[in-house]
C-alpha cells in the first residue's frame, strides 16, 4: 500500500506557490512503537503556513526541506499501539498533508466527537480559527457592549468567527475584506453591521471613518500593512490592537516600511499585542464547548471552501494568500 | 507689582526654539474667587511639551497663542480664597510658567510637604517624572526578577528613575543614551548594568544584542524611531514595550516612515502599550509614598539641571530636546 504526500522542495521566501511543493509516494509505514497510524480525511490549508515553510525565526521551526508539509488535519485511527486511542477513533492534530500518518500520540491535540458537528468543523471553526478568533478577540480585546470592533480579512475563517463573537458580545462590527461578494457575505451571511471592499472604496482612511462614526475600540488585525494604516487614525482613546495575522505583507525580509505609529501609542493610549493560539492549550478545551454551544444554537455560522484530492493542497494555498478562497479551505483526502 | 510670564507666540510645528515665545510682563491679578493666587518658586521644563504646543491631536487641548505656556510648578499660596489652602502653603499644579499664578484650586495637583524631600523633588522624582516612571514601568512592564529591561533616555528625568526601579525589582537593566558623560552617569550613579551611547557605539542593533545576551524583556521607550528599530530584533517572546515618548522624532506630521513592526508582535507575542500619567491621578499619593520612601532610605538616586531665571525656560526646553540637559530640568523663579 502506497501513502501520497505532498513534501516541500524548495523556500518559497514569500507567498509559497505550487511549484515549491511536490506530490510523491512513500510506502505505508508500519503503526510506531507507542504511536498511531492515521488515515487522513480533511487538511487544513491554514494562512499561517508560509511562516512554517520559510526558513526565518518563528514560533515553530521551518518545515525541512524534503519533508512532509506541516498541517492540521483529522482523521480516523487505523492502527494504535497506545491504550488511550482505539481503532475508528477520529482525531484531529499533527498529521501533515498526507494520506497516512504515523505519528507520536503527542502530535494528535485531541479525539472528535460525533456530538460536535460535522468532522470539518474540528478544523476551522472548532479548530485553529475558531478558538484563534474567540481567544485573541476575547483575551487581548476584552469586548464591551457598545463598542466598536473593526474585524480585516473580514470573510476569512478567522475573521468571520470574529466579527460573530463581537456581535454577540454586544459590539457593533465593521469588516474590511478584498471582493464586493465578500462584502455581501459579511453583513448577510455574518452579521456585520457594516463592511468595505478596500480594494474599491477609494480612499480607505475616509471609508473606514465614515463607517465607524463613533472610532474603533477594538482592531482585529489580520493584515497589518496599508490597510492596517487606514485604521491607526480612527482608532479609540485606550483602543486595542489584535495583531493575529499579516496577510497583505507578501515578504518580510528585507523589512518593509510603513507609517510610523509610536505617536498614536501615546496620544491614544493604545495596545497592540500579538496572538498565537499554541501558546494557549490550557483554554481550548473551555473554548471548544463555547463555540460549539453557538454552532449548535444557531448563533455561529461558517463557510468551508473543500476541495478534492491531496494535489490540491499547495494550488489551495496560493488561492488563499490571493484571497479567491470563499471560506475556510480544507483539502478532502 | 507685575507678574512676568512667557508667552507662546507661534506653533513650533516640530521642536519649539526660543524664538517661538516671548517673555511679557501683566499685572499681578488679585486672588480668584474660591481659588488661589501662587508665588511659583520652581517651573518644569519636559519633552512633553512640544505635544502641548502643536495643534495636532494630543491628549491636552494645545497652548493658545499668546497665553501663558502650560507647566507644572511648585509655588507658595500667597493669596487663598478656598477653605483648603492657606497662605503659606506649598503647593505643585498647573502654575505655568510665570512668576505669579492666579488659579481655581482645579489647576492644584497637590500640597507639598516639607517631611518628603527637597522642595523640586516634587517636580521631578516625586512630580510627573516619578510617578511615570514607576506606574508606566511597573503597570506595563510587570517586571519579574531576572528579566533584562532596556531604557532608551536612559540617564533622562523619567529613564534614570525607570532603570533605578527595574534594579530595585530585581532586573538587568541596560541604558541606552546620547553622550559619554551620561553613560558613565548610567552606570555610576543610576546603578544601570550596562549602557550605551548610540551615537558612537557603531551598529546599535549589534550593540544592543551584545549588551543584552539574555534578549530584552522589557523596553521602557521615550525615544521611538531608528533607536526603537534597534531594540525590536533583540525582543524576548512576550516581551513587553513601554512607550512613555518619542524623543528621536523631530516631527510627526507628514508621519515619518520606519520599518513595520507587526511581524514581530506574532513571532513574539509582543505588548506594546503608550502610557500618559494624567489617566492614572487615583494612583499617584501611593506612588508619591513608595518614590518618597525609596528616597528616604538612597535607594533611589536623581540629578537636577537648574536655571535661574524665568527666561531661560524656553532654552532650556530646547537643551532638552538636544539632549544636553543634566537631569531634571528646572527653572528657579
Amino acid at each position: 500500500m502506497q501513502n501520497r504526500q505532498v513534501v516541500l522542495t524548495e523556500r518559497a521566501g514569500g507567498i509559497p506557490r505550487p511549484e515549491h511543493f511536490e506530490l510523491t509516494t512513500a510506502e505505508v509505514p508500519g503503526t510506531p512503537a507507542g504511536g498511531l497510524l492515521i488515515r487522513n480525511h480533511y487538511l487544513s490549508v491554514d494562512p499561517a503556513m508560509r511562516g512554517w515553510i520559510n526558513d526565518t525565526k518563528g514560533y515553530l521551526a521551518p518545515v525541512p526541506i524534503g519533508g512532509v508539509m506541516r498541517s492540521l488535519a483529522v482523521g480516523e485511527v487505523v492502527g494504535s499501539d497506545s491504550p488511550d486511542y482505539r481503532e475508528g477513533d477520529f482525531v484531529t492534530g499533527w498529521f501533515g498533508w498526507q494520506e497516512i500518518a504515523a505519528v507520536d500520540t503527542d502530535k494528535v491535540i485531541r479525539k472528535v466527537h460525533q456530538s460536535e458537528g460535522p468532522l470539518t468543523a474540528s478544523l476551522g471553526v472548532l479548530g485553529l480559527n475558531g478558538i484563534t478568533a474567540y481567544l485573541a478577540f476575547t483575551g487581548i480585546g476584552k469586548p464591551e457592549p457598545g463598542e466598536t470592533v473593526l474585524v480585516s480579512t473580514a470573510a476569512g475563517a478567522v475573521g468571520s468567527i470574529v466579527g460573530q463573537i463581537a456581535r454577540l458580545k454586544g459590539c457593533r462590527t465593521v469588516g474590511l475584506t478584498g471582493s464586493d461578494d465578500k462584502v455581501s457575505q459579511c453583513t448577510e451571511e455574518f452579521g456585520y453591521d457594516a463592511a468595505l471592499n478596500y480594494k474599491t472604496c477609494g480612499d480607505l482612511s475616509a471609508a473606514v471613518a465614515a463607517a465607524c462614526p463613533d472610532g474603533i475600540d477594538i482592531f482585529f488585525d489580520n493584515t497589518a500593512g496599508p490597510i492596517a494604516d487606514s485604521v491607526f487614525g480612527a482608532m479609540n482613546l485606550f483602543g486595542r490592537i489584535i495583531q493575529c495575522g499579516t496577510a497583505s505583507i507578501a515578504n518580510w525580509e528585507p523589512l518593509p516600511e510603513g507609517p510610523r505609529r509610536e505617536r498614536f501609542f501615546i496620544t491614544k493610549r493604545l495596545l497592540q499585542q500579538g496572538f498565537v493560539v499554541f501558546d494557549h492549550f490550557d483554554k481550548w478545551p473551555e473554548t471548544i464547548d463555547r463555540l460549539s454551544a453557538w454552532l449548535k444554537s444557531g448563533e455561529l455560522r461558517y463557510r468551508e471552501d473543500i476541495r478534492d484530492g491531496l494535489g490540491e493542497a499547495p494550488q489551495a494555498l496560493l488561492d488563499l494568500y490571493e484571497g479567491t478562497n470563499r471560506g475556510k479551505t480544507l483539502i478532502r483526502v
